[in-house]
């Protein structure tokens, strides 16, 4: 009897948790479309900031913070949206194999959340080979991630 | 000679604050699908706190709280965004009053980033009728602005 009872306990816990987390999203069209809104937020503020970096555009300190930030602020909002169920069907740029690997999935999206708080708090300082080398590890989170999740 | 001189160093100035600010939108349609991912997202972390103040979902303090940072943390994106030529044109919902009134509409937008702010603080303590008044003064902000400047 207590082999049975256990997963249905949990099985329980896990629907309330997942119905609590994905209850802003009435239905999956929803949740890809907040997942393409952050991520074109958060690539109109992470280009400007490569575009310093490859010296195409003169540094300027307030400007440069300010879409880290920005970046940094939305960095943790697609991890919820993008495992939604769903969200590898329709007008979507998401693998299932995200869905069917949401560990790996969240691992990367985790990587990226502290990669950009690190430029967020490296972009406060002036050494200037330092922000560029970690405006480079949030590139290539962002790389990694798009690599193993996101349809060509 | 000095009467035409400094109109136009003004003149030029201006036109290079200008650049700056808009610098990371190459075509109006950018910018407008910039402020309407912004408009969305907000949307979508105000709402749960709405159906809170309302009694239609149990208050959970960490979860309003995380929608009051988000919000926050959004409320500042859409004001350059909005004011960059040829908003008002297209797929928009933006009035051209907005643009013909940047100061008008400026102060909305700070008058509403104003507010989300007092609701992220407001959120971390535990009294309620305070959430719940500071959460009718950031709706209040966006029903203003959406009378004078949102088509309907």
């Amino acid at each position: 009897m207590k082999t049975i009872i256990k997963p249905i306990i949990f099985m329980s816990v896990t629907i309330f948790i997942v119905t609590v987390a994905y209850a802003q999203f009435a239905k999956p069209e929803e949740a890809i479309r907040y997942r393409k809104s952050v991520m074109f937020l958060i690539l109109k503020h992470f280009k400007p900031m490569g575009a310093v970096v490859q010296g195409k555009v003169t540094y300027e300190k307030g400007t440069f913070t300010e879409n880290a930030d920005h970046v940094n602020n939305l960095a943790a909002l697609p991890l919820a949206a993008s495992l939604a169920p769903g969200n590898d069907r329709g007008d979507t740029t998401l693998k299932s194999v995200a869905l069917d690997n949401p560990d790996k999935f969240k691992k990367e999206a985790e990587s990226f959340e502290a990669a950009t708080a690190r430029l967020a708090s490296t972009s406060r300082g002036s050494d200037m080979d330092a922000i560029k080398a970690q405006f480079g590890m949030v590139a290539k989170s962002c790389k990694s991630c798009h690599q193993q999740f996101r349809t060509k």
